[in-house]
């Protein structure tokens, strides 16, 4: 018989969760007492915190609980990258139904768990809560070494870059809603499931002071260049020739695969803008950011986004990209 | 019209949201950007988490958006209490069904904020996701001045006091739950919906080395008095009959007030250990400690937490308290 939440104490199981977590430099108290304690840091602090909600965010079928837990991780950390900074503790909330068998609740803490020791901090607490959905809200602490990079900073004049390719998600997303089979199908749901943090390339782009402003692209490209540039007062110009999309991208017709990269979401890759007299600086750093960027557009003088296509301007601004609590508002590219 | 989160987009609710934050000193970037910037500071740093599920923690009916706020932060901020600390910053993520009134969110915000204001903190970032349930996570990061309080420090010979009062938020929710009406049922339910983290007494007892293990009472004296010990490696006794209880508990019969003060939970109290030779220094700070500590029992060698009543031994150690994932199981003394 399958071993479930409701046959453990929730005590039993916060031990058992404690087990998973491995004793950890810079740690001084971990998982199991009232709060974690941590070494002090010299540098500023970054907290963000994300949520990840069954029926909403995810589905079961559509992933392990290990990959929910490491994908959980991966998108709050995505913040903690996207103000060039790195990662110091993590906490983990689960709301969890009582019918959720124990081991996927391990498997979930262990991805939490993989994630955060590979980004080079730690999961040190948590709390588990009963609920009729599964969800998962982390918390990161972070620091970042040099002044922060945040969404304020970009001026009339840079240029916008991404990293990695954009797109993949979305499509993913769509495949498993939609049951879709085939080699393409699990190609594109690989994309959704396995986001990484750009950590070492938000790292690099601050500590070499090759960005002036950047984000995290979770709610689609146009919607987060719009509010970097309206952070940064400027106008923003996005090539929708040249976005950078995944192989899988290709198995979809050319304006579809435009409309996924430009508004889909959930790739949690970095937009950033980059100094006219920095962009040699940042050719020279590939091999230093661990990651492609792409040069997309640039900032301008003025308000909102526009995007081009084959240089004529096929789209102003207006509201694009994943809202909540307006899904059927989105509207796509 | 009621104004509801479906009529708002997620940007501009959040947008609204960082208009409630005020600037903070320490506060390099508040809300709004990829992560919150804090100042780097020079002690031990405090992570916990904690969450409040509607239908679990709470029914809406129960408290105002702005008492369900504060009383989520408190709860969340005792952790950081019971390990001698203080706030320095707190992140709310808020899962929410679309039909709820902005209005409603906003003073829920307010609520939080409220309360890491007078804690000496500040909000600093959030998330906002839809979900057929309201609930509340909230991650607090605190620092300590001295070596942190845990669970572990307690040994044989120590005495165990308590702050404040215990029971009176377990009849409240009993009142609440049953819609008990009257003055009486209104006082309880007031000990439950508005519970104050004791960060200034737990800050007294740490600088001063007065305890040498404390736990804040979430689940209940018994089962948070069993896991100090057995953090401690040690064995406790709880004396029943000194337990201190809130005029309101009077109004119940007294083997069942005592049942309340012991097993009830959710009073965010603190249960500390004291070495014989601090009692008078304990006493001696009472004014410091800005509330009434109680001597309610003792630990010793061994392992579990026995309970007395009038000399005589009444009960040994066994499951206690309220576990999310047994509510059936958790007995009363």
């Amino acid at each position: 018989m399958t071993d479930r939440l409701r046959e453990r104490g929730e005590q039993a199981l916060l031990a058992a969760i404690r087990q998973l977590i491995p004793e950890t430099a810079g740690v001084r108290v971990g998982p199991g007492d009232d709060a974690a304690v941590l070494a002090p840091l010299r540098a500023p602090l970054l907290l963000t915190t994300d949520a990840m909600v069954e029926g909403v965010h995810f589905r079961r079928p559509w992933l392990s609980p290990h990959a929910l837990g490491r994908r959980a991780f991966e998108v709050s950390a995505s913040d903690v990258a996207a103000m060039g900074g790195s990662v110091v503790g993590t906490l983990l909330a689960v709301a969890a139904p009582s019918r959720l068998p124990t081991r996927d609740l391990r498997a979930l803490v262990a991805g939490v768990r993989d994630g955060a020791r590979a980004a080079g901090g730690a999961l040190v607490g948590g709390n588990l809560a009963a609920a009729d959905v599964l969800s998962l809200t982390i918390a990161v602490l972070g620091t970042c070494p040099s002044r922060p990079v945040t969404r304020a900073g970009g001026r009339a004049g840079d240029q916008l870059f991404v990293t990695g390719t954009l797109g993949g998600a979305a499509l993913g997303v769509r495949a498993l809603a939609r049951r879709s089979a085939g080699r393409d199908a699990a190609a594109a749901a690989r994309c959704w499931r396995g986001p990484r943090a750009r950590l070492r390339a938000g790292a690099v782009l601050a500590r070499r002071r090759l960005a002036t402003a950047m984000i995290d692209l979770s709610d689609g490209l146009l919607i987060d260049a719009e509010r970097l540039c309206a952070a940064s007062g400027v106008a923003g110009r996005i090539d929708a020739d040249r976005l950078p999309v995944p192989a899988v991208l290709r198995t979809v017709p050319p304006t579809q695969a435009r409309a996924l990269a430009l508004s889909g979401g959930e790739d949690y890759e970095l937009l950033f803008a980059v100094p006219p007299a920095r962009v040699a600086a940042l050719r020279a750093a590939r091999d230093a950011l661990g990651c492609r960027v792409t040069h997309v557009g640039e900032l301008r003088a003025g308000r909102g986004v526009a995007v081009t296509v084959a240089g004529q301007t096929v789209r102003a601004r207006g509201p694009r990209g994943y809202d909540h609590f307006r899904p059927n508002r989105g509207a796509s590219a």
